[in-house]
This record gives C-alpha cells, sequence and structure tokens, in this order.
C-alpha cells in the first residue's frame, strides 16, 4: 500500500480526554475516530489490526472443532425472560422497543439467543457434543466508558458455547477452551494468566478469567509467580485428547482476581519469594454454568436410554477489540507502539527519504512491487514529508521493519534496516533487501 | 470438514410461512435460523456463504482502490439533525435513547458517519480523491419483514462513500464503482443490469440500481434487451484509466426501475424486438448527491487556490446478506440450491455410503484427507444415515461436485462423480480422482 493512497490521518498531539497509552496512541495513529462516548470507528490502519486478531481466534476456534454462526446484534427480550434474566441486567443493557412495540435489546452477550438456536435444532445425545462459537459485535451501555475501546459502549467479541450430555463431558469442553486461550493468547504475543474467578451475571459455578499484566490494568490481581514459566502449549496440541494435565498444571499455582482474593489464602498456598501482586487486563472469561440457562429454556435432549435431560452448558469469551488495546498497553515507547509481528497492520514500513529523486524512486519502487509481490504487507512512505516527519509517523503506527531509503541509496547502493522493537539499524546491500526480508 | 463434526440442521418440510424459493432452501439447508420477524442467526454453511460473498466484494473494493473501515452500528442522533434528514427517515429507522436519555440510532446507511469522519481528518484537495468503504450490520425496521434475509431487518451491507473536489472528478469516482460493481456481480455468477433509478432519502441527482433478472423480485424493470450481451468487464482492469466509456455503452442503452418508467420513452428508445419487461431484484445502488450532505454538515476542503469548497460526494452500496438469497432464486431447482463455484461454501461434497465397510471408510478417508491438502474444501458426510437421506441432503445444499463412494468403489475401485447443475454422472479411478478434481 502506498502512503499516498492510503487513508492515515495521524495526529501530531494527544487528544486531551484519552487517559492511556493505547488510547492516545490509537488516536495519534490514525487507528480509530470517535463517534460519540464510547463508540468509536476503525479507520484502516486499526481495522487491520483489529481483523489480524479476529483471525488468529478463528482459526484456534477452528482449530479446537468449534463451529462458526453468526448471531444477530438485535435480540427479542422474549427469551431474556424466560431465562430470568431479564430485568436482572440492568442499566447497562441496551434496550429498545421496534415500529410495532416489541421489546427488544443489542445484544450484550448470547446465552439466550444461542440456547434458542440449540433447541430448535437439536434432539438427541448422539449430537453432543456441540460447540459453537461466533465473532460479532455487542453493546454494554456502561455508566462512564473510557480507555477508548478498552472500556468501550460497542465492542467486538468471539463468545463461544458448549452443549454436553453431562458434567463430566462438559468439564472436557471447559479444558478444550481453556488450552484453546493460552495457545490463542500466546500467538498474539501475550503472556495470559488464567485466573479463577467470580461469574457475575453469566452464572454457574465454575470460571477463569485470562488476564494480561498491565500497569493500566483495571483489576488486581494475585498469582503464584511461577505460572509464568509454564510451557506453551504444542502448537499441534490435539483437542480431543485428554487435557486435564495441562489444566491442571495452572489450576494448582494460585492466581485470582481480587474478587476472590484472600490474603491468608494467598500466604499459605504461595511461598513468599513467589507471591506476586500487579495490575492486570482481563482479556478473556470462561464459565461452566451447568444447566443455568437449559433449565428454564427447555433445552433438552434424549439421552441413551431414551430420557429427556437438560444439557449442560458453558460460554466462553474473548474481547478481540479489547485486545488491540490491550496489546499495544503492553507494547509501546515514547515513540509509539511496537507491533508484534503476528497482528502489526503492515510486516514492512518502507521510508522514501528523496521522493524528488528519480533513482531514490526507481530503488523504492522495485523493492516495493518486489516484497508486494512475495506476500508481504508493506506499507510504502512515499509522501512528500519531511525526513523528522517520516521517521516519526513511522515509529507511531510501530510497524516491526523499516526499511530507509535517503541519498547514500543511491550513492552506495545501500538501504538501512531498522528495528522497531530495539532500535538497532544495519545496511544492506539494495540487491540483498528482498532475500533478507523474506528469510526473516 | 467430515458431517459428523459440522453444525448442519436440515429440516425436511419446508416451513410453512417461507413464501419464496430462497427462503425455503435457506432454512431446509441449516444455513439459517429465525431469531425474531426479519432477523435470523446464520448457521455454519449459511455462513461460509455470506463469508465468500464478503470477500469477493472486498476485494473488488480493494481493487479499485477504496480503503476499508469499520463504523459502529449505533449512531448519535446529533449529525442525523445536523444532517437534516433525522426528522425524514421516518419509522424505519430504529431510534434508540441510552442509559443517559442521548437520542442513538441502529445506522441504516452511514453518509452522516462517514461525513463526520471526513470532516474531522482531511483538510487539504491534495488528499482528494478520498474513497472508503465499510461492510457492517444495518438495521431498517421494514414494517413487513419478508422473504427471510432478502427483506430482513438486521442486515450485512457494504456501503462505500466517494469525497472529490468537484463535479467532475466526483463523477469519475462514480464511474469507478459503476464498473467495479459490475465485476463484482459478475464474480459473483450474476448478470446484474444498472438501471437508471430515483435517489428516494439519500438524494442527489444521479443515481443507478444494479438488478438481476428473477421471477421473485419485488421490482418491475424495462430495458433494451442488448444491455445482457455488452461484453464483461476485463480482469485486469486499471481504475486509473478513463473508464467513462464503458460506463456510457450501459447507459446508453434503455434500462430503467419502474419508477422511472415511462411507456412512451420506452417504445422511443428502444426497438421493439429488444424491448423486455421482467421484474428483478436490486443488489446495489449507487448515487451521487454533490454537496447534499457536506453542506450542511461542513465537510469542507481548501482547493488549490486556497479557498475553502464543501466536498462533492457520492455513497455506494452493495446488499450482502441479501445476494445470498437472490443468487438461490436465480440457481436452484426442485431438489435445492446449485452454488456458483465463486460462493459455493464447500467446493467438493464426499459421499460415503457404506460408512461400515472398513474398505470404504479407508477410500473415502484417504480422497478427503488429499484434496483437504491441496487446499480444496471439502464436506465428508460420514453420516450413518440412508442412501436416500445422503443423496437428498447433498442435493439440497447444492455443493457444486459430489464424489459418491459405495460398495462399487471398494469392488471395482471407482467412484461416482456428479455435477450437482447438469445431474451428469461419471464413472473415475479411485486413484485419479484427486487429479481430476485439482485440473477442474
Amino acid at each position: 500500500m502506498k502512503l499516498t493512497d492510503y487513508f492515515l490521518p495521524v495526529l501530531k498531539e494527544s487528544p486531551a480526554d484519552a487517559e492511556i497509552a493505547s488510547h492516545k496512541l490509537m488516536l495519534r495513529a490514525g487507528m480509530l475516530s470517535q463517534s460519540s462516548s464510547g463508540i468509536y470507528s476503525w479507520l484502516p490502519l486499526g481495522l487491520r489490526v483489529l481483523k489480524k486478531i479476529e483471525n488468529i481466534v478463528r482459526e484456534e476456534q477452528d482449530a479446537a472443532g468449534v463451529n462458526e454462526i453468526l448471531m444477530p446484534t438485535i435480540q427479542p427480550a422474549d427469551i431474556w425472560k424466560e431465562s430470568g434474566r431479564y430485568d436482572d441486567y440492568g442499566k447497562e443493557m441496551l434496550r429498545i422497543k421496534d415500529r410495532q412495540g416489541r421489546e427488544m435489546l443489542f445484544g450484550p452477550t448470547n446465552e439466550e439467543q444461542v440456547t434458542d438456536i440449540f433447541r430448535r435444532t437439536v434432539r438427541s445425545y448422539k449430537e453432543l457434543p456441540s460447540l459453537l462459537y461466533h465473532i460479532q459485535w455487542k453493546f454494554r451501555d456502561e455508566l462512564r466508558p473510557r480507555f477508548g475501546i478498552m472500556r468501550g459502549r460497542e465492542f467486538l467479541m468471539k463468545d463461544a458455547y458448549s452443549f454436553d450430555l453431562d458434567k463430566e463431558s462438559s468439564r472436557a469442553s471447559y479444558n478444550k477452551f481453556f488450552v484453546s486461550y493460552l495457545k490463542t493468547f500466546e500467538r498474539l504475543g501475550l503472556k495470559a494468566i488464567p485466573m479463577a474467578a467470580d461469574t457475575g451475571p453469566i452464572g454457574g459455578d465454575m470460571s477463569h478469567e485470562f488476564v494480561i499484566i498491565s500497569d493500566t490494568g483495571e483489576s488486581d490481581i494475585y498469582f503464584d509467580n511461577r505460572i509464568l514459566n509454564l510451557t506453551n502449549i504444542d502448537e499441534n496440541i490435539q483437542y480431543n485428547s485428554d487435557l486435564s494435565t495441562i489444566v491442571e498444571s495452572y489450576q494448582d499455582l494460585y492466581s485470582v482476581a481480587d474478587d476472590k482474593f484472600s490474603e491468608d489464602d494467598f500466604n499459605l498456598k504461595v511461598p513468599e519469594e513467589f507471591r506476586k501482586h500487579t495490575k492486570g487486563i482481563e482479556v478473556g472469561h470462561i464459565f461452566n454454568f451447568a444447566t443455568k440457562y437449559s433449565e428454564p429454556m427447555k433445552a433438552n435432549v434424549l439421552n441413551s436410554n431414551g430420557k429427556t435431560v437438560p444439557v449442560h452448558m458453558g460460554s466462553y469469551g474473548i474481547g478481540i477489540s479489547r485486545l488491540v488495546g490491550a496489546i499495544i498497553e503492553s507494547s509501546h515507547d515514547e515513540n509509539g507502539i511496537i507491533w508484534p509481528n503476528s497482528v502489526t497492520p503492515f510486516d514492512i514500513g518502507l521510508i522514501n527519504l528523496k521522493i524528488k529523486d528519480f533513482d531514490a524512486v526507481k530503488i523504492c519502487e522495485k523493492i516495493y512491487l518486489e516484497l508486494k509481490d512475495t506476500g508481504i504487507d508493506i506499507l510504502y512512505d512515499n509522501k512528500d514529508d519531511s525526513p523528522g516527519a517520516k521517521f516519526s509517523r513511522m515509529d507511531l503506527i510501530g510497524l516491526p521493519i523499516q526499511i530507509i531509503c535517503g541519498k547514500n541509496s543511491v550513492k552506495d547502493g545501500t538501504v538501512e534496516i531498522k528495528y522497531r522493537n530495539s532500535g538497532d539499524v544495519k545496511l544492506i546491500n539494495i540487491s540483498d533487501v528482498v532475500n533478507f526480508i523474506k528469510n526473516k
């Protein structure tokens, strides 16, 4: 993509009302534009990151054997009355009357909607377990939206739902999501800690939050530091194998959010040298709630004895739009964002410092086209701006590798390769650039 | 994908309230589940088609140099009051009050929202033309939703917007979308006819609907039959070249929807042998409305003389969810759907008629894995059902090619290849199957 063809409205100054780094940087880097309180438009650079995250989440759900569906944003109030949550949910739920006066709502979550789909279509234990997910915009009418998309009102969430015959198989589905979440966050370049958590308005008797460490997080978290040293999930993990050993290796180590914290427990279960208390950002949350929705909504199947039984359910959320902010919170410096390779909007930023020099343009066009042809996403800064403006813009938007072409490129046949993360710079012959980048 | 792992709740009977073929078939083929009047959940098979269409639309927008953004579903009423449309829009607009009592709405279209983004970020004629699109769920509170997703309330639309310095360059942007729409619909396997149209609540002085011929369409269309013989758009068309010759070749031939129809004009401009009057389904609509929004909303830029001028705008919609229905309307038979190759949910359906026969299972597993490895999307019916149930289910869901493996496969080493479109069947040696399919 050439910058002259790209809609990238970067700002020189941080907007006054942005409090935390990710909010400031997303506005400055032209990733977002505010529509109203807690509601944003995603501009091209931001949308690219959002989609990269969405696709990684999707790939891992598919790998775990979860079927993708897409439920609507607007739900009928009736099903929420059936489950008993319509009155419970309070003012965070955006309630709507349509032109016929029917009560509707903008879904904050989808337990009722998916249970309705299930009960209309599944009849027998032979079709279980059934795992469904969707990636859709949700709305929670926060009293005080803040921190940009980290605590917005309209947000993108992946929510999955499991339907099982009994408690034991339901636990196996829970473990599947537990492990797939660890793997998903690893791929996003994040170390997420699973924490025993309260279940809140979703309900149920087992729940884990996945939290990443961050000074700007809203939750206090307490954990056994050794949880950070557990080995990564195998890239080729078989989700139909028994995953309980992996899950237990995490659950055996103390880690809780503040709503479950007890000082006595912490001191008792964690040797002093491993006790850790920090702030964290919640990026995922999983629940097992047995028959809380299936009983009132009559989501039943016939078991192998021909008896009608309510299914055991769980739900599993990942905050996709929030993750964009969470990744920036954990990866930036005073000059801007530093994207992990897996979610960077472009792999390479190519800067031409001499856009009026015919030979420099020729060199850059060649590098640009050759890298593009190899399938590398490249943003080519071909704008007529000062070197200072170009350098600071490219640092701000945080692409992992910069290729800098200036007057020395024409003279010596070299370009500079700059790593955004370390700031390291090396000189490379122009003829070697494509191979160098391809083999990274 | 193995059918035992896939959520595909097909129905034997058509639901009583479905009136047209696409609605019946989408429900029967397990593509959709109704949530409330005019609102649907997309099940895995339906979602695959929706995404294929979405991606083709996206690729063609990208090819035409349009930048993708994503605006929220919930908009503030303020910007609609600025443009003057808040009162005009009537009951089709879903109006909402949030917990603070602020007036909001679920966007039925995005002229105001995108104009607001533009005026916050763009200052100079040097940044024009600026072309933006997004693919997002919209809501129109139809009085009588019907025909399933063809006339639903929550629907997926691609809407694009152009910002130009003056009328002439704005016309060039209009032509760009005109041509890219013809190409997009061609790729979807549809012959869409551009028709001079009224502008309705969007406004402006130039507008074309893109309509496909269908007996179940809601519009009467009148056109010169020779428009169907115009040559296809070049696959490698350069969108920055002058496209007016192509656009004029269409506009020179009479074609209008009923709101613009005049019997006298039709008779005068079209020789009798070429006069055609049919029903049609609108799948796209483009508008040029000059400064209708930019003037009241003060979306101005500085021109080359340093003078502040309002930008000239256009908007360009494609009904993505509606296209799923429109394609089925134009491609089905009494047994079910017949997908065009470009949007089929899977390329191949593999039927094992002998799932208890060890050798038949071995043959099918081998074909399944080998085809999957070559990147072909394959649905493997490994369920324990009767041959009749398997045949009718596979015909119903409409995959272009079926591979049928039965007792002869084990005996003779052959499988049947059945083409869903023609019904033709041919025998192929098992060892040739993968090459045969790959080279199709």
